[in-house]
């Protein structure tokens, strides 16, 4: 296990968990944090073995936000300079640019960079417990981790406008219903059922149709004309016929059995994709 | 009748019906089948006694997806070359570009290509019985038709991720819910409802209006500024005085009666809109 | 109080009210109200003393449209030019550009323009008889205030095809539904909860934070990648550690008192916003 100091990190059934773990301070954010996390997750992205992770935190709360215990903001010690990444964006980048789906698996509060960590994720499970807040405009800051991009494409911008403008708190029936959150669970049954989505994912899907269809959203959904994606899912089409994966797509499909599919994304992702 | 093996084309109250036809396959999804709808809606938006297409399928499902009953993915029989347009978004792309709406009316399965085909649709209408698949990463392939532009900005970009990347079948309700699907209804009144919005539109609404309309859509809602929407908005406002469709829309409302209105897209569509 | 015809203006409590006045003609739409609603919210904008701009109409309701009595449109007496700003857009365009947030309260109908210069609101709250139309289509014109652009972010793309292709009208149950409107009120209570929800944010939100975000939501969630709003987001996180309002909105969280924050729109924005 590798060794990191405000989360762990553990790989079992081809599912990495990295959980932040300061629960002394309702796993309060830091620098120290976000640097542990991003190193995770290109960590899970890098490992074979891996097909998703699952991000959640350890206690009752998922994140609280920025860690205030110190009365103010943490930085780094040699402080920002011209091309300073601020502490949210290296988690939600690193997030976005994974060949792997990632499920958040949200208890408790899940407030500032504790829930703009999460923006990129593919899924957001909640606890019937969470509640959710983008508070900055109430603490005098800014929205982080490229949430102005994220959340008005998860929840409508009207949504976002009241959330970020208000900076009030809200429950997790609200997130739900405007599409924050994917669904809804029992406090205790969040992280078995963010499991069990893993391992279905896990069972079902072919790791390079995922990847590049986890890709193919983020990076071709936001250009602002069809065109270029026809472009790109022609070259994919395309290669279809000399695909080992969809060949046993197929097969498995018609002969009713769970699929075993062999392509890799350390190797085999297509070489042609414009993000790459 | 046009000369079509996959499909069906007819003419009928200025709606034209094009339906998928091989219900011995549930209508699964041909190379032949794509062209033939392609050119089925092209032939909808070049005659002007059509005002509004309804795409629907043979028998209890609209379509199962790309057609296996060869244990493999019809291709052209030259190959995919340099400009090679996947056959899912032959379709896509022809309704997208439409100066007249197109409603796609849904039984039973809509699967793969099934559903992407119907994205750049205006309407899409549900049977109750309806069940939808982005299925790609369970096939070892990937979604087509640019879909991956299309699904977020219908349903978001979370509702999105979660049906593109598991893969899973989904039911009507859910399609509805999300905003995949317009309206719900039993499957024996499924068409006749498609056709009574159309009928409306037919009645009620001004061609070149709904054209230009449609394309500002989605042409226009995809820059990543207002700023150009509204440039091509004052240009169409300062055209009304000179527009004979405007003066019997206001006519026929003040006046209370049903409009008649006289512009035509195949001769008055504005000529300086930016997509033209 | 200014000198207006159309409109009233007038500030209490932090708050300007633009109230739409010409309720003998149901707050139909002319060129000089919107000059007038553009010169108020330009006015509320510039004014330190405000801090929330709220929009509604005199009497029973909001805006029925264009103002249709003269029996067509009303065109600025010289006539549309080259850089001819179609009237709804005047209104829309402003709202858009402002620092400060704009909370729309809609009674009755809210027809054509009378809802197509409420989309660039950060709210729209709506009275339980307020009825909604984009109903261009149905008078053969087209719609306007960059409509086409705010709308789909709204609601969704699939939903704003429905409404502005039919042009049918619709009821507040079915915009709430969507995400047209944030929340109902009876219509006695509308503009008590519009004052309310506006004293909660004079309050407890930083105006300089506020303005922030409501840019970052409306000039970078449309940019078809994360990457810039990241750089953006960075600078601005690296600001905090100088910034008063940060201070307090940190120190007044902890102390449990509500915050006092010094920073002013009017002198101090950062200089560095990209689009400044």
């Amino acid at each position: 296990m590798p060794d990191y100091a405000e989360i762990t990190y553990r790989v079992a059934d081809h599912v990495a968990t990295v959980t932040l773990h300061r629960p002394e301070a309702r796993n309060g954010y830091t620098v120290r944090m976000a640097d542990e996390l991003a190193d995770a997750f290109a960590r899970a992205d890098a490992d074979e073995d891996v097909r998703v992770a699952v991000l959640t935190g350890e206690g009752s709360d998922f994140c609280v936000g920025a860690d205030l215990s110190q009365g103010g903001f943490d930085f780094d010690e040699t402080g920002p300079g011209a091309h300073w990444q601020e502490p949210a964006g290296r988690v939600s980048k690193q997030v976005f640019a994974m060949n792997k789906p990632v499920i958040a698996a949200i208890r408790g509060a899940a407030i500032g960079g504790g829930i703009t960590i999460t923006l990129s994720a593919d899924y957001r499970l909640a606890a019937t417990d969470a509640r959710f807040g983008f508070v900055f405009t109430r603490r005098g800051i800014y929205p982080e981790g490229a949430s102005a991009w994220f959340l008005p494409r998860l929840v409508g911008l009207g949504r976002a406008m009241d959330w970020m403008i208000s900076g009030r708190v809200f429950d997790a029936e609200e997130a739900q219903a405007a599409g924050l959150v994917h669904r809804l669970h029992e406090p205790e049954r969040l992280l078995d059922a963010a499991y069990e989505l893993a391992a279905d994912l896990v069972a079902n899907t072919a790791p390079v149709s995922v990847a590049v269809t986890r890709q193919l959203l983020y990076r071709m959904s936001g250009v602002d004309s069809p065109a270029p994606v026809h472009e790109v899912d022609s070259r994919l089409i395309a290669s279809i016929p000399t695909n080992p994966d969809a060949v046993e797509g197929v097969l498995s499909f018609l002969q009713k059995r769970p699929p075993t599919f062999t392509q890799r994304v350390n190797d085999d992702l297509p070489d042609f994709l414009p993000w790459r």
